[in-house]
This record gives structure tokens, C-alpha cells and sequence, in this order.
């Protein structure tokens, strides 16, 4: 890293940091010794870097430790817990003795960092994800034109994880010059050394290899510390890696760069001798006073209605390309709104949204992982990110998108070309398992429209809507089924053919709501009446009012969809049903049951069971 | 790359490969406008580089493709499949005539790449996956004292992939010299330029900076491609990487370098002038003939009897431990195993593996995508991989599962921690969608199992059974429930409490079946009768099987589980009743139902509504 001109700090306050890391390292012991578990040694080796971040050289209001306003610090290696929450107390933003209440029932002090603790932004605790989200908060301070910076502290173990260098080259393409990074390398893992051990070398080639600013240091050197964060925040035009050489357990003899103490507290009777060798010795108030933890997390911003979606009824649009256009109409009402795609913008659509608001569509290249965990670092401040990529690919970041639950972020993805319906690309192109894998999600949403009108209407909803929302969108084009004003609530369904006779209720959503339209057609053709329903949001579902429309028709049902049985619209019927204490008297979930291949779309949808033709005879079967 | 003292290959058969590398760009050419989708332009950057290798470099059968005697071809950007086929073809594994059903329904040649296809071992088309697949193919060869060689094709928009980076610093940390590396670097992604373009000198610092040995070419010069393909030969006690500057769309003047052109064939009527810029054409047969599909697949190779477990019935055992003395068990007496564990070896007990066979043991460091796609390279070769790591760092590899179903693989994989049960750690670390993911996995089987001696004997079934086999192991320790001779078949389940008086039956797994023993226990001093079932096998359930037990006990049903409501048992038993055509008359679904945070395991357990407790109320609710 280039040397600055930066006043170097006086000896007075390299000491007065040198006592804060001396005093996270005890409290860290203290507080995990306390709880019967945790990650002390994880914590000493990043003492110093802590100290200096926070009490040299950030910013921020400990009064208000979440404000947008104030520099931003992001524990990547979530398992170091410990020395975030004692930097945190030192701070002022609640007393130190709190942090004896560590990881019990009643404290928000979790194991891991949550939002429920104050100052932080994400969770993190599966490692490897808090430099995407730095990324995005450094992004959306760059949106704010706010000067203040982003620190994210890494451990040498989590480099191992490839999203930290999808990051690591997202931050360098957007010059991200308000991002540090302050890896602490100190060489062990939690079963073995590192691959690396202390190569430091190896860190600064691969930093510099994706056009990073470097430095290594010792990073138990406080006056290098703090020489490293000076010079960083002097670097224009690049995200600025310091490299800091540590010792696992520093400070202490029997801890220090010793295998097997990972994740292991210090015994009580070795934590006096423990805290003599670092001193002085810090006493605690035996009461650890009321729960810190915040009452309200980041919502999504109001915004006026957009305009309303114009087609021209008789023609069929494919619901992604619908998904593109409402995004551009949002853009227009809602200057929050964000979007990043994985190199498929003109698949997913999203480039029409960037064509009409460049500066707010950033491109995530094919690198699924750092987009959700970005998306994550944009919605702490207050933005309302929509990340696309195919719906498949939405596998590759399912990890990064249950931390995002945990965290009670606000995201909203996009995932297109669902299904076998998407034809000649075969298996590896479709989605048969998102429906499944974002249900499983807690404070998820699960859209799936099956005409463009709903699915701009759904991405109107998401836009407004706390938690994560997903919008499964489709390849083929579909007939327009709703008016331009039709109102989609969440939870709700539509019914679209309804008699008094029916006797089968058949719920479809996507291609297998038109099969149904079509089944539907051909049966009442024959005499037999159904009553057919558009599932387009498929968490949550109202049981109750659901149940009304299968008792309707004699408690006989038929789901049909284009995803694998399992925990897709089928489950998540029954299992709506089974909370509002009713069993569908005769049943058949249609869904595709086997490996498809490459086809046509319609001669996929016929042969892989979930044609008009399966739904006219899965009718007949409980007739 | 080190220049080598191999002899120049001569001025014919550079001539030879250069028709041969025109041969494959124009049969890519005709066989996706033949489909009529497809992506050309990606195949013709990598002609010359495919012609290189297979004509060149590789020595396999063209009768025996997927023999592990010969060198193997990964085409991790499986989007190029067409150039792929085409050097099938004209290595002679099938005729070229075939080329021209690419795409259809009757076709072996499926739009992306799969087994079913003589010559390819695993499924690509989710970029960024080859070159781990790659790595445990190298592995393999290398376990087996196999000579030969492994080739991966990469593009280089799949280099924003952090899994290509895992699987770098894997091979490299393996000295994996029998493993080349062509980057196809053409500079045109999807829907813009690479984020690198051309900048060959950042690709080569990347390679660099993890230790790969590293050659720059131009890669439609032919001699170039030969010569770096020799000094890759050469190199030893590292993997090499072949970095070739290419054009997308090379030798036709209005795709070559084009954008807009990516994904799209060569319309009918430009199809002839475009063929004519390469030249000459070719004229094949108006009959593709017949498919030449795989017919069989690689299945676990079989394993005399390991010696049985052996516990004190006295003493609890954690299920994640029991799994570490299985596989140590199974090593005994099954060659085939290897195991690879995240860097929590200490935690899911594959250490116990290691210590007794350290040759078979990898280390995969924090880097779990790697992990997974190795291992279905692994099984590709006829190993039996364990791969292992928390249960809820499962979801990080979900895609490379997904991928590993469609390339029909053979892989183990173990997730320990599952749910709230494991205590102060928080919900980072708590599996709570792991069996809903992975029943959304084709030719899956999950398994969760209640004590020692299940989860051992569900270790050895795994071993010797296709397909994606995951087990749920737990970190508290449960007590022995079952003798040490006891069969878990596949699929099934245990009735552990009965009597002809049951009124309601109740299916737990893990800590919640001990809860549920507990709760039987409970009610029975209050004269309520229950039945208790152990769901070891979550997936496949035999639905009639256990329709006749829920019929037993009135048609009355609680299922409890440590997981989210969505996907996971209680949903899995709806919908085998409903397969069976039975539904519950009343039913109670227990499972985990709101973020949980840190706490006591057997808090957590009784806050988040799994323990005794809730059972007891939810038979009462449905008596």
C-alpha cells in the first residue's frame, strides 16, 4: 500500500489501543469462559485489529451504532463474536457487563453475530460471506454519496471459501476505495493449520491479483495497525487489503498458536493465570442489567404506486420479461430500488430496468454468492435490492440466502427459466427444486405468476415487503389472464373457474395453471366440472380459506406443478391444509418425478406428467 | 510453463489438428442451427483447444470413453457441448451423423452436457464447477497409481466462480500434476465482456498466485496450443493452466467477436456463408441412426460385511460420533472409500476415518462447493465419497448437489449439528433445511438417525447404495435405542412403542424421537396409549406401510421434527399417505417454527415447540 502523509499517531495513543486490545482479549476470555463455550483464542489473534478499527479509526455514534452515517464494521469470521461485542461495550454501546450474559437464552449476545445485537448489519457465523456484504453496504454509502467507510474484519480459514474472492473482485471492478479488509491470518483452522499457514506472500498475490491495494503487517503491532488504517483510507480508486500476521490465543503462553484450543473456552480455574499474562485484571458488576437487543430492523422504504402494467391482452408475454418491466416502472417511483444480475440480465430482463437507470443496476458476473450477500450489505441501508439469475442458479447461493434470513434482511431475487418448460437447454438449466428451497426459508415469500399482469403486480408486493421474497418467473410465454388492475395479497390465490357443480379442485401455478386452464376445458367439455386455481403465492397460504374451496368440491384435490414433488405446491398445500386442521378426502399431486432431459417445452410438459392430459385423467381418477 | 525438451510436434500434424479444430467449429455450427438453439459461438473459440487436446494430447478409447484407463475431458463450461460432441464424433464414439439430433427429445445429446453420453463422467452447465470435478477425477487416477491425465476446458466468464478458486488452491495444495487446465478466455459473457476482457496477465496471476504452473497463448494458433499442451506434460508436482487468448465466434467475420451473439445459432439462411469462411464443408448422412446412450452407470462397487458396531447400551453417544467409527469400520473392509471433510473433521468425527486410513482422508479446508463436486469426480473413478461438514453448510454445495443428481453420481454426504439441539451457537450454525433441500433432490435417500447403532448401519448402507445419500447427524448425545444387529432398510421405519390401545401415532427422528419416547412415557401414566415411530429414512418413505400404523391409532397423526415446517417430515409424510391415497383424519405438524437464537440445547429444544411437552399437548389437541 502506498505511504501517505498522514500524521502518525502520537505514543499516547498507540498505548491507549494497546490497552483497549489488551481489555477485548480478557473480556473475550472472560465472557467465553462465562458461557461454557465459545471462540477465545479467534478472538486474541484479532485484538489489535479490532482496537484500532473501532477506536482509531472509525466513526460512528455509539448512541446509535446502526445509523447509515457512521462507518460500518462487518465481522466476517462471525465466530469471533466475543472481541466484536467487547469493542462494542468499550464503545459505549451498552455496558460491559453484558457481556457476561454471552450466548445464555435470555441475551441477544448470541454465539454468532445477529441484527439483534446493536452495530451490527448482517449475521454472519458461515464463514466466507462478510466481504460481499461490506461490498454492498459500501455500494450503497457510494448511492448515499456518504463518506463513511466499510471494515470487515476476515479470518485466514474463511479465505478457503471461493465468495470471498468473487468479492474480493466485485469490490476491485466497482472501486470500491471505502471497503478495508483486515485480514487476520493466524495460520490454524479449526481442525488443522491453514492451507497457508503464515505465507503472507501468498494473501498479498492473491489480493493483488484482483487489483487490491495491500499491506502486511504484524498484526499485534499496534503502531503498524494503525499505521495500515491510515494508510488505507489515503488509497483512491481501490478496495485496501491489510494483512495482518497473528497469533491464535496471543498474549497468553498455553493458548498462544497451540493446536486444539479452536472453539474451546478457557477453563475457569486456568483464567486468572490466563488474564495475569495479558493484565491488568478487570472487574465486572455481578449484574448484567437488561437486554440491549434492537427493537426494529430496517423495513423497506414506502414509495407512491407506480404506474399501472399496460399489454395488449391477446398477446402472450413470458412472465420474466413482465418481471423486467416492472422493475423499470418501480425505478421510476422508487429511488431506492437496486438491481444486480448474474450475466443474464437479457434473460432475467433486469437490462430493462438497467437501460432506464444505469447508476442503479450493478453487473454480479457469474458469481451467485457475492450478488445475494451483497443484496444483503444494500438492504442494511435502506435499499431494496432485486437480484436475478436463473432459478437453478439460485441454488448456488441458498447458503448466502439463509443467512440473509438471519439476518431479517430485505431482498427480493428474481429466478427465471423455471422448470421443464424451458425445453431444448435440458436438466442443468432448470429448476425443479426452488419452490422446495425457498420455502424453507424462514420470513420467506414465495411468488409464482403465471401471466405477466401478476407477475408485474408481484413485483410491485415485493418491493414493499419485509423478509425474503422470491419470484419464480417462466421462459415460455403465456396469455395474459388478469386485468391490468387485478390486486394480488399476500397470502391469496385466485379462483378462475368456479360452478356450483364442481367436483375437483386443481391447483396449478406458471405453465401448469394454463395445463389446468386447459384440462378444465376438455372435462367440462365431457361433463365433469372443476374449479380451477391459480396458487400465484405459494408462501404463505391461507389454509383456511383454501380449505373452503376443496370442501367446495367434495375434498377432492389435484396440485400440478412444474418442480419436484418434494416441498414444492403439492406439500405446501397439505401441509396449509393439515395447519387449518382439514385433510383433502381424495388427492393426486402431480409434479415431475423424473430426471428430464432436452425437448421441446411442450413435449417436456407432456412428458414428465404435468400435461392437460395427466390433470384430465388425475381428475378422473378421484372422480 | 517451463519450456520442455519434448519433440516438436511436426508441420502435419499441426496441419491435422488445424482441420480437425475447423472440423469441430463447423459441426458446431451446423448441428445448433440444426436445433435450432444452442450456443456456436462459445464452441468456435474453443476449437482449436479441443482439437489440441483430444487429438493431440489425450490417450482414451473411443470404444471404452468412460474407461478410467484412459485421460479424461472435463468441458466445464458445459454450454460448449456441441464442440464437445463434435470431438466425440470424430474421435469415433459415435458417428458424426448423430451430431444433428443435439437437443431433441430422442437424443442422448442433450443440450448441456450429462453422463448419458458416452465420454462424459459428470453433468456441467452451472458454470464454475469443472475443475473440482476435475480435481477428484486427478485424485482418483492418482489413488488407482493411474497414469493418466485429466483436462478441464474452462470459459472465462466461469472464472468469477469462487468455486474455481477452491478448486485451485485444492489441486495446487495436492500437487495434482496429472490435472491441465484450459482457459478458453474469449472476453464476451453472456449478456456483456468478461469482466477481465483480455487482460491475460490478471488470469495469469490468479493461477499464479495459487501455485499453478502457467502458459499464455494465443488459442487458435495451433502450435501454440500442441506445444503448451507438451510443456503441461512436463511439469510435475503441480496442475498446469493453459491460458488462451480466444475469439468468440473465431473464423466467421460477422460472429467473431460480436456480442449479442452469445447463446444464439446461426440462422439457416447464413449457415452456409458462415461454413464457407472456415471450410470446407461437410456432408453427412441424412439418417442420425440410433442413440448411443449410456446404459448403465458407474454403481458403487460392492464390500464384504464390516464387523458390527459394538456400544455399551448403557451409555449415550452423539450420532455424529458414531458416524466417524462407521466409516472406520467400513474402511476395514471397503477399499473404495475416501473421505473429505470442511475443516470440522473434530466435529463430524471423520477424524476417526483419517487416523485409521490418513491416505484416503482429503482435507477440504472451508470450502464446501469443492468438497461436493470432487467428490462426484471422485465417483466417477468407482470411489465411495463421504464428504462432510456441518449440516447447515450443506446449503452451500446445494447447487453442486443438484449437479451431482443430474450427473447421476454416487456420493455420501454427512451433516452434522442439524437443528436447535445444538445449543449456544445460534441459528448460523442450526440446520434447520437441510432435509427439505435434499429430499428436493432427484434419486435421493436422507436418513436421520436416533442413536449410535442406526447411524452406523445407515453409514454402511449409504456404501453400497446410488445416488445422493445424505445423513443428519446430531451433536447431543442420545441413548442407544436399538441391539447392535438391528436392519435398517431402505426405505422404513421403526415402531418403537405400540399396543392395540394406541390412539394417535407419533413419528419423530433424532432428538425429537427421544422427545417423543418421553412424551409416550408421559402420556401412558395418564392412561393415553401412543404410537411411536422412529423415521430413520425420511426419503423414500414407503407411504402404505405407514398408512397401516396411522390407521392402527384412529387415523390420528403428530409428527415432530428439529427442522422448518417446510419440506421437512411432517410434509414428507403428507405426501407419502397421499401417494398411498390416505389422508390423516387428524393431524398435528410440530416442528420449528420461528428464529431461534442462542441457548441451552434442551431450551432451545422445549422454547422453539419440539420438546415432550409439545407432543403431550398436540395428542391432546387431536384426541
Amino acid at each position: 500500500m502506498t505511504a501517505t502523509t498522514a500524521i502518525a499517531p502520537s505514543a499516547a495513543t498507540i498505548e491507549a489501543i494497546k490497552q483497549k486490545a489488551k481489555r477485548l482479549s480478557i473480556l473475550s476470555m472472560m465472557s467465553t469462559t462465562a458461557a461454557g463455550s465459545g471462540h477465545p483464542t479467534s478472538c486474541m489473534s484479532a485484538a489489535e485489529l479490532v482496537a484500532g478499527t473501532f477506536f482509531y479509526a472509525m466513526k460512528f455514534d455509539p448512541k446509535n451504532p446502526n445509523s447509515p452515517d457512521g462507518d460500518r464494521f462487518v465481522l466476517s469470521k462471525g465466530h469471533a463474536a466475543p472481541v466484536l461485542y467487547a469493542a462494542l461495550a468499550e464503545a459505549g454501546v451498552f455496558p460491559e457487563s453484558r457481556l457476561m450474559t454471552l450466548r445464555e437464552f435470555s441475551s441477544e449476545l448470541e454465539g454468532h453475530p445477529t441484527p439483534r445485537i446493536p452495530g451490527v448489519d448482517a449475521a454472519t457465523g458461515s464463514l466466507g460471506q462478510g466481504l460481499s456484504v461490506g461490498s454492498g453496504l459500501a455500494i450503497g454509502a457510494r448511492m448515499d454519496k456518504n463518506p463513511t467507510r466499510v471494515y470487515v474484519l476476515m479470518g485466514d480459514g474463511e479465505m478457503a471459501e471461493g465468495q470471498v474472492w468473487e468479492a474480493a473482485a466485485f469490490a476491485a471492478r466497482y472501486k470500491l476505495d471505502n471497503l478495508t479488509v483486515l485480514a487476520d491470518v493466524n495460520a490454524l483452522g479449526q481442525s488443522e493449520p491453514t492451507m497457508y499457514r503464515h505465507d503472507m506472500e501468498i494473501y498479498r498475490k492473491k489480493f493483488d491479483s484482483e487489483g487490491w491495494a495491500t499491506e502486511i503487517i504484524d498484526g499485534h503491532d499496534v503502531a503498524a495497525v494503525l499505521a495500515a488504517l491510515d494508510h488505507a483510507k489515503a488509497i483512491s480508486g481501490q478496495p485496501q487489503a491489510i494483512l495482518a500476521r497473528t497469533i491464535k490465543g496471543h498474549g497468553v503462553s498455553f493458548l498462544a498458536g497451540k493446536e486444539h484450543w479452536h472453539g474451546k473456552p478457557i477453563p475457569k480455574d486456568q483464567l486468572a493465570a490466563a488474564i495475569k499474562e495479558i493484565g491488568p485484571a478487570i472487574d465486572l458488576p455481578p449484574d448484567p442489567g437488561k437486554s440491549y437487543a434492537r427493537t426494529s430492523l430496517p423495513k423497506p422504504p414506502n414509495f407512491p404506486p407506480p404506474a399501472p402494467p399496460d399489454y395488449d391482452p391477446s398477446k402472450p408475454v413470458a412472465t420474466r420479461e413482465a418481471y423486467g418491466f416492472a422493475l423499470k416502472r418501480l425505478g421510476a417511483v422508487n429511488p431506492h430500488i437496486v438491481a444486480i444480475s448474474g450475466d443474464v440480465k437479457n434473460s432475467t430482463f433486469s437490462e430493462i430496468f438497467e437501460d432506464a437507470f444505469p447508476d442503479h443496476f450493478y453487473q454480479g458476473y457469474i458469481a451467485e454468492q457475492n450478488i445475494v450477500s451483497a443484496g444483503v450489505g444494500l438492504a442494511a441501508r435502506g435499499k431494496v435490492p432485486f437480484l436475478d439469475t436463473f432459478a437453478c442458479f439460485m441454488a448456488r447461493a441458498y447458503d448466502q440466502v439463509r443467512m440473509a434470513a438471519i439476518s431479517r434482511s430485505n431482498i427480493n431475487l428474481c429466478g427465471s427459466h423455471c422448470g421443464v418448460s424451458i425445453g431444448e437447454d435440458g436438466p442443468s438449466q432448470m429448476a425443479l427444486e426452488d419452490i422446495a428451497i425457498f420455502r424453507a426459508v424462514h420470513s420467506s415469500t414465495v411468488l409464482y405468476p403465471s401471466d405477466a399482469i401478476s407477475a408485474e403486480r408481484l413485483t410491485e408486493v415485493m418491493a414493499g415487503r419485509p423478509g425474503i421474497n422470491y419470484l419464480r418467473t417462466s421462459r415460455p410465454k403465456f396469455p395474459i389472464v388478469y386485468p391490468k388492475d387485478e390486486k394480488f395479497p399476500i397470502p391469496g390465490f385466485k379462483v378462475l373457474r368456479q360452478s356450483p357443480q364442481d367436483q375437483v379442485t386443481v391447483i396449478g401455478a406458471g405453465v401448469t395453471l394454463h395445463e389446468a386452464l386447459k384440462a378444465a376445458d376438455q372435462l367440462r367439455a365431457e361433463g365433469t366440472a372443476v374449479r380451477v386455481i391459480d396458487l400465484y403465492c405459494v408462501k404463505p397460504i391461507d389454509g383456511k380459506e383454501l380449505a373452503k374451496e376443496i370442501a367446495a368440491t367434495g375434498g377432492r384435490l389435484v396440485t400440478v406443478e412444474d418442480h419436484w414433488a418434494e416441498g414444492g405446491i403439492g406439500e405446501a398445500v397439505l401441509s396449509a391444509l393439515a395447519q387449518a386442521s382439514v385433510a383433502p378426502a381424495k388427492s393426486q399431486l402431480i409434479a415431475v418425478r423424473e430426471m428430464p432431459h432436452s425437448g421441446k417445452p411442450d413435449e417436456l410438459v407432456d412428458a414428465f406428467g404435468i400435461s392437460a392430459r395427466h390433470i384430465v385423467e388425475a381428475v378422473r381418477a378421484i372422480l
